[in-house]
C-alpha cells in the first residue's frame, strides 16, 4: 500500500501517519519528492485502518497495490480449481454445458426439456424455481414445487442440476433437491446470502452483478469461500452499459482477466447477456475461444410460450444446432463435454 | 403497448398475434405501414404474456407505453406522500435531515454523535449496525448490539432513528429498536428482503442500486408497497459510471424525474455519492435546490478514526457549518426542518 | 509517480528500471516490501517514457500521482480565471446566462429570440450555425449565413454571442462574427480543432465529451491553453450512462470537482443534459447552488416548430419564469448577472 | 413511427398532430386506448419534423420503428460488402490481419516491423503518423514524414497500408501515401472529417467512438457512404464502462449485432480494447469465432521502448505465436488470409 501525502504537508503530519501505520506492526519507507511525499507500507495491511488514514486532511490518496481477496486469488492458489457437480464436474479439461428453461413451469415441461438438452450433450440442467423479477406482478417461480421437478428430472436423466436461490429459506429447500446453487446477478452483493451458500455444502455458481467490477466479484466469491465452500464457479452474464442493442454487454475480456487473477472456473451465459436468440451461437463460440470452462444456455420446449425470458431461449432444434456448431471450438480448446 | 411486426410478416402471422392478445380480453388496433405493421394494444396489459409475444419470430419489438409500477406511480396517486417517522416526518413541507455515522462503533460514540447532530438540526439519526462490505475481511457491524445503542440514543435525544437491514433476521431485530428501516444499494433488487420490509410495519428508505434505472427503482418500491407498506422514501446515492473522480455519480436529474413520475419522497445522500468530504455541502445545496425532501449526511465524532467510510464523514464543526450554510436554500424551498 | 514491480522480480530487473528512470535525470526511492517492491520517482516525469516502463514484463503497474495538465491546474494557478466576452464576462462574481436557440433558423427568428432573452436577463446569445447531427439527413445548420445573423443580433441588442465550431474552416468564419467559440461534446477530443481555437483569439467554451473523464476534459482544455488561449470555460452538459430517463446524466459533482482541480470557470447546460423541458429549472437552480459560474439554456420562439432539439427548448414565457425563479439562488451565490 | 399522446389529450390536440403529419404527405392510423392514444405514422418519415412533434406539450413520446441509416443498413443492402485495399481485400471470405506499431517512429523501425508482420501473415500494415493523444505534451506523431515511411514499407513489402487521419489536412497528405484511411474513436462523430474521407477515394476503417451506440456508429458510416464512398469497414475497439481491469470493454456482441444490422465488414482490435498484451490472443480468437472479418493488432519491434501504447504491443515472436494459434479458428470460420 502506498500513502500519498498532500503537497506541503508538514513533516510532523507525515510522522503522525507513519506512527499510525507502524503502531500496527507494519513497516514504512519514506520518499520525499519535489511535489509529493510518499509513504510505502510493507506488511499485512489487513491490520491497517485504511479509512482512518484516508480521512486525514494531509493525505492525498491511498493506493492499494495488492488485492483484498486471498482465497479466490491465483497468486496464492496457482492451480486452477475443479470440482464435482452431481455426476459431472466443472473445471480442468471439462467443458460444462448448463442448459434448460429460465423458469421451471410444469413437471412435464421440465422432463421434456431435460431429455432434449441431455440428448444434445448438456451435462447440467438449469431451471429457475425462485425468480427475481423486476416487477412484483411478474411470474415469481414455482418455489419448492419447482425444485421437486428438478429432482425428478435429475433422477430420470442422470443430469446434474442447478437452481438459483434468493433467500436463506430457498437455500434450505434447494440443498434437498439440486446439485448446485446459483447466486443471481441482483444478489451478487447480498452478503448474507453469500454466507448462507458458503455453508450449504453444495457447489455455487456466482453470477456477476449488473455493474460489478471484477474486483468486487472476486471479493463476493471470497465471502463464499471464506464461509467454508471452495467450490465456486463464476458466471459472466453481461454488464450494464449505455448500449441498448443488447440487453447487457457481454464482457469476454473479463473471462480472460479472471483466468489470470483467479483460479476459479468461469462460465459464460450468452443468453442472459444479450437477450437475443440469434446471438447465442456466435457468442458461445467466442466464449469457448477465449477460455471459458463452460456455457449456460437457455432452452425451452416452446419459447413463444415461455413464462420468463422467451425472446432469448432456443428451442430444441436450435439448441441442438448450437451444440453441433460449437463442438469444433470445444475440440480446439482441448476440452471435452463429460 | 405497441407490437411492431417484422417487415414482410404474412397477414396470417399478424392475425395470430392479434388472436393471442384478444384472447386475454384486450383490444387491438392494426396499422399497416409501407415498411412495418403495428398492433396497438389497449387494455390491462398485466394480463398479457409479453415475453411470449416478443419471442415470436415475426415480432420486431414490443414497446411499453405505460409503466409497470402502479402503487408508486404519480399517475395513479397524484398527491405527494408524507408519513411520520418517530417524532418527525418525511415529505410535505418538511426538510428531513438524517445524520450520523456510517457504522455504529460504541455506545459512547453514538450518544456523542446523536447529541451533536441534534444540536445542529438533524431530525433523524442514522447509524449502521449491519454493514454490507465489499470484502469479508472488513468490519461488518455490531449487529443487534448496535441497534440497542440506537435505541438508547433515540431515548436520550428524542431523535428518530434509521438503520440498514440486510436480511430477514436483521429486519426482525431492527423493528424492536429503530424508527425506520433502510435498504442499501446492494440490496435494492433483493426482492425477498423487499417483501420482508414491506411487512415489517416501519417506514422504509430505499436506496437506489449501483446501476439501477429509475424504472427498476420504482418497481423495487412497488415490491415494498404491494407487500403492505405505503411509507417508502427513495434515496439517490449516486450511480456507477465511467467517471472515477467521485466514488459514484450523483444523479440529481433523477430527483426531478422521480418528482414527476412518483409521489414518494426523495432523499439525497451526497456523502456516499461522492465519497469526498468537501463535496458534501455544495451537493447538499444542489439537492435541496432541485427538489429533494431531505438529505442523508455522514457525521462522525472523529472521522480520521472511523471504522467505515471515514474520508467522506464530516466532523461536528463541519456538519454544523453545512447545516448553517444550507438553511437559506431550505427557506427558498419553502420547507422547514421539524 | 510510483512504479510497482511484479512480485519476485529479480534485483537486476529492478535495477534496470531504476537506471532507466535516473538516466532521465530523475531521482528514485526504493521500497522493498514482503509482497511487492516499489520505486518512487521524484522529479519532472514529463521527461519520462512511461509506456516504455509500463511495458516491462517485470512492472505490475505505474501509478500517476500528479496530473498531466498544468495550465488548467489549480495547483499551479490558484486564482480563479475570469475573462471578457463581448460586453460581458465569465467568472469572478458574475453569473453568466447564455440563452438562445439550438440552431439559427432565420434572421427574424434570431432577432426575436435575442430581444426576448435579453429582456429576461441573458448576457450571451447562443445559436448554432454548424450543427453536428447524428444522422447526415438531419438539418446541418445555416453555416456562414447563420453567423451573419448572430452578428446582426449582437449589433441590435448589445449581447455577446457564442457559436459552435466544427472545423478549421468554421473557426475562420466564426471569428469574424461572434464573441466566443464553442467546442461541442463530440469534438472535445478533436485535438486538431482544439489547437485551431487555441490560436483563434476568442474565448472558448469547451463542452465535456459524452464519456469524457474530468481528467481528459482538463487535458483537452490544456490543448487550447497551450496553443496560446487562456480564456477557456468548461461546460458540463451531461455524460452518457445506462440511465435512459434523461438524455444524459447531468454530473453536478463534476462542477464541484472542477472548482477544486482547476481555475477555469464552469457553465452548466441543463437543456442538453436532460433533453426535457421541465427539468431545466430545477437543475439550473442546482447548478447555481453547487457553484457554477453560469448556465446555458435553450430558448426558442416556437419550440414546437424548432428545427433542432425542440423538446428541451423553453419558450419566452417559460424562460422568463426560469430567470425569475433562479434569481434568489444567484443572490445566495453572491454573484450577479452583468 | 409511433406518436404516443399524453393521457387526457383533447381530441383537438390529437387532430393538430395528425394534421401536421399528413401535411407532409404521410398517412396516420389512430388508436384510442383506455390510457393512451397512439398515432401510427406510415410513409417516409425523413420528411417529418420529429422534434416539432416531440415538443408538443400533448405528446408523451415518439418511438422510432425504422433506423435512420439507409446506406449502411442490411435491410436495403442484404449482400455483405467487400472491397479491395491495395493488393488485398476486406470482407467476403477473407480474414484481414492489420498489424504494426501504434505510432511510426523511424523508417528503419517501420521497415523492420513491416517485414516481420508480413512474414507472420499480416496483409495490411498499420502505423500512426497523426496521433490523437489525451495530453498535448505526449508524442503527437511524425505526420507527413511518417506517411512517407509507410509508402516505402508498402513498396518494399507489397503490404497494403492504413493510417489514421485527424484533420482535412491529414487526409490530403495521407491519400498520397497509404491504401486505407482510419477514423479513430475520438473522431467518430467529427462529421466534417467523415465527409472529407467520404470524398477522399480510399477505403475507410471507422473505429467505434468511446461511448458510441451501434446506432450512432452506423449513422457515422452513413456520413461517409453518403459522401460518395461505399468502402467502409467498422472497427470494434472497446467501449467505455465502469470496469477498470481492462482499458475499455471489448463489445463482441456488437460484432454480431452489426452483422445482422449492416452489410459492412467488421474488424476487431483486441490491443486497444484491452490495453493488455496477454489478452490479445484469447480475444483475437473470440473475435474470429463470433464472425469478425479481420483483426487489428499492435506489433512493435521493441515494445518496452515504444513511443506510444507499449504495454499492449506484441513483439515479433509474440505476434507470430498469435498468428499460429489463431489459424485453426480462421479455418473454422471458413475464411483465409490473402
Amino acid at each position: 500500500m502506498i500513502i500519498v501525502m498532500k503537497p506541503m504537508s508538514a513533516d510532523s503530519e507525515v510522522d503522525k501517519i507513519i506512527d499510525q501505520v507502524e503502531a500496527q506492526g507494519l513497516k514504512t519507507h519514506l520518499s520525499h519528492g519535489e511535489q509529493v511525499t510518499i509513504i510505502g507500507v510493507v506488511g499485512d495491511k489487513s491490520k491497517l485502518d485504511v479509512p482512518r488514514i484516508e480521512s486525514s486532511p494531509f493525505v492525498e490518496k491511498v493506493v492499494a497495490i495488492t488485492e483484498s481477496y486471498k482465497l479466490s486469488n491465483r497468486k496464492f492458489h496457482p492451480e486452477p480449481t475443479s470440482f464435482a457437480v452431481g455426476n459431472t464436474s466443472i473445471g480442468s479439461d471439462n467443458m460444462t454445458i448448463m442448459a434448460g428453461p429460465c423458469a421451471v413451469e410444469t413437471e412435464e415441461q421440465l422432463l421434456t426439456i431435460a431429455a432434449a438438452v441431455k440428448a444434445s450433450g448438456a451435462t447440467i440442467l438449469r431451471g429457475g424455481a425462485y425468480k427475481p423479477r423486476t416487477s412484483p406482478y411478474s411470474f415469481q417461480g414455482l418455489e419448492e414445487e419447482g425444485l421437486k421437478y428438478m429432482k425428478t428430472a435429475a433422477d430420470e436423466t442422470g443430469l446434474a442440476t442447478i437452481c438459483e436461490v434468493t433467500s436463506a429459506h430457498a437455500v434450505e429447500s434447494a440443498v434437498k433437491y439440486v446439485s448446485m446453487l446459483q447466486i443471481g446477478a441482483r444478489n451478487m452483493q447480498n452478503f448474507e446470502l453469500l454466507k448462507e451458500v458458503g455453508k450449504a455444502g453444495l457447489p455455487v455458481l456466482l453470477k456477476r452483478g449488473l455493474a460489478a467490477t471484477i474486483d468486487e466479484w472476486l471479493n463476493a466469491a471470497e465471502y463464499i469461500i471464506s464461509s467454508g465452500n471452495p467450490n465456486v464457479a463464476l458466471c459472466e452474464r453481461g454488464i450494464r452499459t449505455f448500449e441498448t442493442a443488447t440487453r447487457n454487454t457481454l464482457d469476454l475480456s473479463a473471462v480472460c482477466v479472471l483466468k489470470e487473477k483467479s483460479h476459479l472456473p468461469v462460465i459464460v451465459d450468452p443468453s442472459h447477456a444479450t437477450g437475443v436468440r440469434s446471438l447465442v451461437e456466435p457468442l458461445a463460440k467466442a466464449g469457448i475461444a477465449c477460455g471459458a470452462d463452460g456455457l449456460m444456455i437457455e432452452v425451452h420446449n416452446d419459447p413463444a410460450h415461455a413464462l420468463s425470458d422467451g425472446p432469448q431461449s432456443l428451442n430444441f432444434e436450435q439448441f441442438d444446432a448450437v451444440m453441433q456448431n460449437i463442438r469444433p471450438y470445444i475440440s480446439l480448446s482441448k476440452r471435452s463435454m463429460q
